[in-house]
């Protein structure tokens, strides 16, 4: 691998002044124009993005804005490009940075925290205080790239040093852009205790976080890992990236299923992912006096909770909005280790510059699409 | 001490084989009637009861029974006996306890959990996978002393060791059936995270648990500590016991005052004692980005939560149904080491006799009542 | 696997009042001799062992007794019989157990708590304040087998129920006498932070806690994990157990070996199980700052430790004796995913009744012995 | 408080290009000259030092260099300025900070990590991966002010906002000073657990940190705190600050003291202070099984340590150099809500321009000097 990096590092050339970018205008317009290849500070990479994929996430953000995080509120209008789960190569570096070499292939993760606020001090950089301040007077350095600070449907992108994870040469760009979706998943199961190994687990939900949720318990040593959802396909994906039992809620009580599964005891931990209106109250019924439930999704509306029966449990909820606690990291070496197949929810590749048709697949699930990645067509070129 | 409890060990008398006991039989159905004295076994004592507090979880189990906790359903017509907010006095050892000594003053926490189950090996013996077992085929040891087994309205009970704590020579009868209550609160605190010196703290509800709730918050040098509820002498006693700030939310908003009062922040903490129907979400938005709420109360019935919210801000919900992990050794060094003054909320007191309308100044709030105790009257009787 | 339990169940006969078992006289006198079957009280059931592990620390018991744990000193002359990593068929149970049936294949861990103590109430009942305590006017429930309370060199022995993991029926007796090995290893690796997934580990000393904790730090996704020792062969089985690196410490320094390993950084985390006089010095070289040691294995007389380097460096030192916090469980669930073989280190058989020579092996370390297994010879027999 | 602020912010000029520093020549060699005002950058701000207090580490570094920390060995003829525990007035902002305001009164702790390495991440940022890396090519942000980049014998330094801690108006300058000693001895606490309250202390060694850990865990609620030393003026001091009981070693064996005082059980925690050459057998004799040792000080001679009773006896050690995990907010909020009075280890007053016969006092304990504090002499001209 490092001969590899220095014969590309030999080959290094200055990052050109411009690039292409798709530029989000209004909700839903974007637009693939040209604009400034941006220029690391400290502690930052410039990235030549390789592969992007879509969340659902970033449907949201194309089509409403991140809510309530970005500071003078929507990111229409401003320049903005959106893509947070991308990878690429090193293009350059910052000041001081010697963290990384030029040439090198990465991945990353959303958030680069402030690093002054409280919540950056304890180590929980994706709930920095100064969320999204990276701008004007009050610019605290905090990114959230994709979110709050450009992303990756571009050519190149600025990235914190801490948002970076080596990619093994062994590893697909496709795949390597799988990394902060298992990150995700990993930072629920670090939040619900982490040794998981010969404990219950219920994932609801078999969207990607959800299915890589499943491979990642299970690499862990969960038993059993159970998957509920409502399509027969997506179960199956479920089942092959190691869960022991899925439950169709179409056909099936979860609850029920759940309860006989494991001998009227409840699981140990649930992993929220499918964002029902009745998940919560179903996942404080499956887990056992005292047992953790992470909620990774959410409804976009209010609804119904048995506040009630939580607290009679002693049950412990945890909300998290993406990765977090290096979990990333934890993710990268189960995927470099090869102890699951993450391509598994990868389904559609399209070109950079196809983008509008690849976010048309992702909202209307064309073709069953689970994850779909955006390449770039720079390849030939040198770096 | 030690002089006393030699006294007192020597003029020792068997405890009588029958006593006086308030009996459950419909609910809201007591009778006080003769009943024999239960014996200690491995890791019991014998207590003789000299005070009891009332909870509202009494008046809970007294008109509806403990809710789906105890095998076979309600409590009524067992001969069960209530109470679970009691001190007394070691009376009789189990067989190998050297723990404590007859004539030892003790109050007591209410969970002894079955020590085999998955919670008891994790320490969490308040979330005994157990709960309710200790009668018949399936006796596993489990006690919730006036929830499943029997209480302190009563002339004896019995107690594991590990529900007891020691009474100092200085500390009153009625203070120290004060304890338990402020060891919830202290459990919820240390759910919290412990550490809250120096952090930010709001406690809603200032029912017994809040109260004392403010005051171990107080006594851990969290600052500021914020106080809301309805009635203004409930947030005055707050004041007394170390709120910093109040807030009547008959007269304030109280997101909006507690964001004016920690300058936009939202606190780190939320401490929910008021089961008020949004009590959730309202806690939800003062805590700032990864805050923590513990709930130690509960609306019956299931409510709107903004779930989305919780997400999104990394919120972590912790429920508790009572003491737990050792926090009433924690709460009760506090209390002997004077740093609150408990009996604050301490306004009535009745003979063990009256219990019938100790409990309706509890269940009307009778001269608003706060925490009522009740007295046995065998003070000036051996041992 | 029910059906295989029904059916032993089924021609389940009274266990008999007497055995054949292992009795220690004086130091290494050990005869093999007729004592009563003991009989399984609450949370206890009665285990008939089938194979037994022979442990390092069995030569200790046997030659000079488990130094300053039993009450009254050495367990010489007192009808004790040693061996603690067993495993067998549950044959009887204790009254009021029904978390286990008779007929069923289960292994075992060393320590039950008393479950009274301030270290059982926080779940560390490996570090109970009554060890030791299980006989007489003290007796609190504490159960060391083969230490402080009656092994498995027998026929027959009682263990409480916190001590036993089910054997699933693709795992031969034979590996699953190594389960508590590999859940002292695993507990030592929970107690460095247990989230080592992509982080690095050095295991010093290849015996076998230190070879399974390459594979259980392996299958829980450390990397790279380093295994250092002075004999080939021995690192060879580590390699097979997943060792990235090792290092014949007669041939290279093995600080500068690690420090090249991790381009100067030094590790995360290091596992002792040499027992090397200076073993503790070089693991805090071989770390990073705010790095993390378990200490598995100890000289037996004082050494020479650089505090000041700890100190400076901000190190954490964690000492264990032996398994702890269900870690068994852990481990056992890795092994019934067949995430290692443990049997690698199993090298060598013999029948109970020449257990004599098997310490021979055990202790001359005749022929490389890492793991000698006893196995019982009433298999062909009626439970 | 704010009007005061704003009244010294709108007299708010401009900072002078030069000052008055002490600078550390050869070792020892201390001259009082002028040098530039340094200049905040990006979360940084400029302290105008009003006292610093003397720390034996000051001497260490003064004499010696701060060992194998500083990237090019000690920091002698570098123009480099010691220091570390000193408060101020905030007298510039570096670009985008608003945590704080011109004039506020500000006291320090020492660490402000890279925020980029694995510890930094992890909130340790006292374990910085990146320590000592401040200056040219390998530039990473690290400060240790008075230890890696200049510190507060000056009239200026300058300090990252992470490092900071608001002093209220009713604390005076030379108890602010004391604040960083108080934060240390909250992290040795933190580390071990944090919920002190009711459990058992002993602080080994009367120096400033082991003095004012006595005051922390008394406040924090720990019972009883035992307090060891050879000077009986010293341990009258502890007493004052909250010992519950004082062994002189001189006089009395502590361990078989302690023994005594615990009834045979040993306390939970130790929190080591003395640096004497016996003093973490000391302690692992001192703490019960399971225990806890916090090593905050620190023989500079490798010694002899009963590594096998560590292991046997599952005991936890952790070293730590100084603050960390925020502690010296928490210290702060216990001093500022007047838990203790930290100016009973204030015992000597020099002018800055003194500070050579400030060092001969600290060095030679002149007097029976404990904490000497320096102060500027700026204090009528503006800020």
């Amino acid at each position: 691998m490092t001969s590899a990096v220095d014969a590309r590092a030999r080959s290094n050339v200055t990052p050109p002044e411009r690039m292409r970018a798709w530029v989000l205008h209004g909700p839903g317009e974007l637009s693939f124009e040209e604009k400034p290849v941006p220029a690391p500070e400290r502690a930052e990479v410039l990235v030549r993005v390789d592969a992007v994929a879509i969340c659902a996430t970033d449907l949201d953000v194309i089509w409403h804005g991140p809510p309530a995080l970005i500071e003078g509120g929507a990111p229409f209008h401003k320049g903005f490009t959106p893509g947070h789960e991308y990878m690429g190569t090193v293009a350059a570096l910052g000041p001081g940075v010697d963290e990384y070499q030029v040439g090198e292939r990465v991945t990353v993760e959303i958030h680069a925290g402030c690093g002054q606020c409280k919540r950056c001090r304890q180590g929980m950089y994706t709930s920095c205080l100064n969320y999204g301040l990276n701008y004007g007077a009050r610019d605290k350095g905090h990114r959230a790239n994709g979110f709050t600070t450009d992303g990756g449907f571009a050519e190149y992108a600025v990235n914190n040093i801490n948002t970076l994870a080596r990619v093994p040469d062994e590893m697909s760009d496709e795949e390597a852009t799988l990394v902060v979706t298992a990150g995700t998943a990993m930072y629920g199961l670090t939040e619900l205790g982490g040794l998981v190994a010969g404990e219950s687990v219920v994932v609801t939900g078999p969207g990607p976080i959800g299915l890589l949720g499943v491979a990642v318990a299970k690499a862990l040593g969960a038993q059993p890992v159970i998957l509920t959802g409502t399509r027969d396909n997506r179960l199956e994906i479920g089942r092959k990236l190691g869960a022991d039992h899925t439950i169709n809620v179409r056909r099936e009580d979860p609850v029920e299923r759940v309860m006989a599964l494991t001998h009227g005891r409840g699981v140990d931990y649930v992993l929220e992912c499918s964002a029902a209106t009745d998940a919560l109250n179903q996942a404080a019924h499956m887990v056992n006096r005292g047992g953790r439930i992470c909620l990774a999704a959410f409804p976009h509306e209010p609804v119904m909770v048995d506040v009630a029966h939580i607290v009679r449990n002693n049950i412990y909820v945890f909300g998290i909005r993406g990765e977090g606690r290096s979990a990333t990291h934890r993710a990268a070496a189960l995927m470099q280790q090869r102890r699951f197949d993450a391509t598994l929810i990868h389904t559609h590749t399209f070109a950079m510059a196809d983008l509008p048709e690849a976010l048309r697949y992702a909202r209307e699930r064309v073709d069953d699409a689970i994850k779909i990645v955006v390449k770039s067509d720079h390849h030939a070129a040198t770096l």
